[in-house]
């Protein structure tokens, strides 16, 4: 049995996704968003922003105490000025995982798609559908959660065929 | 008095100056590099990378007990992938400084330049030049710790001018 942490990193919000994976049994144990928008007559500061997202995944670390963190990897991000503010998002991300002693993986956009929808090209809805009949959720997560439940799927998916081919071998 | 902690953030090397500023007077406390390569043999991955940059900061701001903390501000990355890894590693080093309530600032290059060198165009040597000569250093600092002491003095100067100008305006 393990417990999932996934994140989806933004500069402004940061959706996580948690499961419990037993074998090929995922379980939903809870979802949401990290919100470091602040307000439009008090915007936070970029030092503001990054602390909310480490401490809001710090947070999250020790309430679902997770085994494992995933995260999905930035191959090719669409122009420079988001990108740097993307990457500032995962440093302050990443950095609370690591500090917890979580094991990161990464996993391409591609790769998490082709795990939960069956295809690399699936649009954000389609992740959403199947995040939710998947996981047998009564609501459907706003997008940056389903996109974070997505990466923890992908990871569990890929874990358990690690598992299953380790055993195999044997 | 207070003391300036400047950074200068890179995936691979993370400059830091220290100084400490009595009015016009600084007063150079150290300086050096975080050094979050790995060896070639045993390359380090992302979140061991933004780890090691998160805790040298952390390690130096219990060493130095800085009251500011000064980082280059980016405008314009070089290109998406470099703005994504040095965004991680500025994500990392800000987090640092914002847990240990810091006063995060940032400065544009050109007025960093403007401020250590007296022109904004100038180069790496001529900021190394500069900061040997401005805090009486013996040995000329590497460029990375140059850039990172550079951006404290900027702050330094900076804090003074407002500093002297709200004293005129009583």
């Amino acid at each position: 049995m393990a417990i999932i942490l996934g994140i989806d990193p933004g500069s402004r919000l940061t959706g996580y996704g948690v499961i419990e994976q037993q074998g090929r049994q995922l379980r939903y144990l809870g979802s949401g968003c990290i919100n470091a928008v602040g307000s439009p007559r008090a915007p936070l500061d970029l030092a503001a922003k990054l602390r909310i997202i480490h401490d809001g995944i710090r947070e999250l670390i020790e309430q679902y105490q997770p085994d494992e963190f995933a995260i999905e990897q930035v191959f090719m991000a669409r122009n420079p000025d988001s990108a740097l503010k993307l990457g500032q998002a995962r440093g302050a991300a990443i950095v609370a995982a690591a500090r917890a002693n979580l094991p990161v993986h990464e996993y391409a956009a591609r790769l998490i798609k082709q795990a939960v929808v069956g295809t690399g090209a699936a649009d954000k809805r389609q992740i959403q559908h199947m995040v939710t009949t998947l996981l047998k959720l009564n609501v459907t997560p706003q997008a940056d959660a389903a996109d974070a439940l997505a990466v923890a799927m992908c990871h569990a998916h890929l874990n358990y065929t690690k598992l299953v081919t380790a055993g195999r071998r044997r």
